[in-house]
């Protein structure tokens, strides 16, 4: 295990800003491509990105320290942010996810104190008895996943341009 | 094909600073673990990063505008990085790798101004005829490469302590 609350957090309160200078001021043609029918854009991604931190990691966290493993936590839509129609911009969620993910790392720090509250467990839905500390270890992995697609939806739109070099590239080679 | 110069330059902009707000100041366990005997760790991908831009990308692009397709260019030493002693610091590296990109993107922009530029074509040691847009393609690639590797290793770091979790993260089941 590997697993350590400081380290965590590192990753997490880094994650918004990272992606922020990343994406920033792109051209609409990089926020928009995807990787074929059914996957999701970049924009896509920050959206999702923005329901977890609304809906995914924080209630579940104070649900787990609320309720044990007495209930299982209510099961978390995956796909609900595809679903919102709403105006606001590509920058206007870059700027939503920053904000939220600051929020519920002041809280997270709150509620999360000692070594018996990283162990405390509750009831997946799905998988049954999970740790305070494997929902965080999640979180984090779970940026990393999402920034890893993010790069990877991008590398597609240049699969034919690259000529070639498609050989030695990693990124273009996993389907 | 979706190549177009200036937007490959907003990714190849992108990138050093992204980088930097990313793994500045992290823990030195996320800096120095990898996937296993042989594999890189994110600092050795830094270092990579920087050795593609002092003797792959710019110095490549070179070659073929002056050069055509009468000789192969030099072929680079993707691991020439691993062989190199010294005591930078990682931070360093961080700037480093921005300031060399930096100065790289001025000199991509001077060598390259129009569409018949883009077309020139070279000789690849290994692939025979390439031509400039495909090694720009390749080098926007390159970056996201890279950046999905940073991510997948540290990811990595987490195998165990995600708990059940791990039947959701895609950038667990590459192995």
């Amino acid at each position: 295990m590997n697993f350590d609350l400081n380290e965590a957090i590192e990753v997490l309160e880094r994650t918004p800003r990272s992606l922020e200078f990343f994406l920033s001021g792109l051209s609409d043609e990089w926020l928009a491509c995807h990787e074929g029918e059914g996957t999701w854009n970049v924009s896509e991604v920050i959206e999702h990105l923005i329901e977890g931190e609304k809906n995914n990691w924080l209630p579940r966290l104070e649900f787990i320290l609320q309720e044990g493993e007495s209930k299982p936590f209510p099961s978390f839509d995956r796909y609900s942010h595809l679903n919102q129609k709403n105006a606001r911009t590509f920058e206007d969620k870059l700027l939503e996810f920053k904000t939220i993910r600051a929020q519920n790392l002041i809280r997270l720090k709150e509620f999360v104190q000692s070594d018996s509250d990283l162990e405390a467990s509750g009831s997946h839905p799905a998988f049954g008895v999970v740790k305070i500390r494997e929902l965080i270890s999640t979180w984090v992995v779970h940026d990393l996943t999402h920034m890893s697609q993010i790069v990877r939806v991008m590398a597609e739109r240049y699969r034919s341009d690259v000529g070639p070099w498609i050989e030695y590239l990693g990124i273009l080679k996993k389907k």
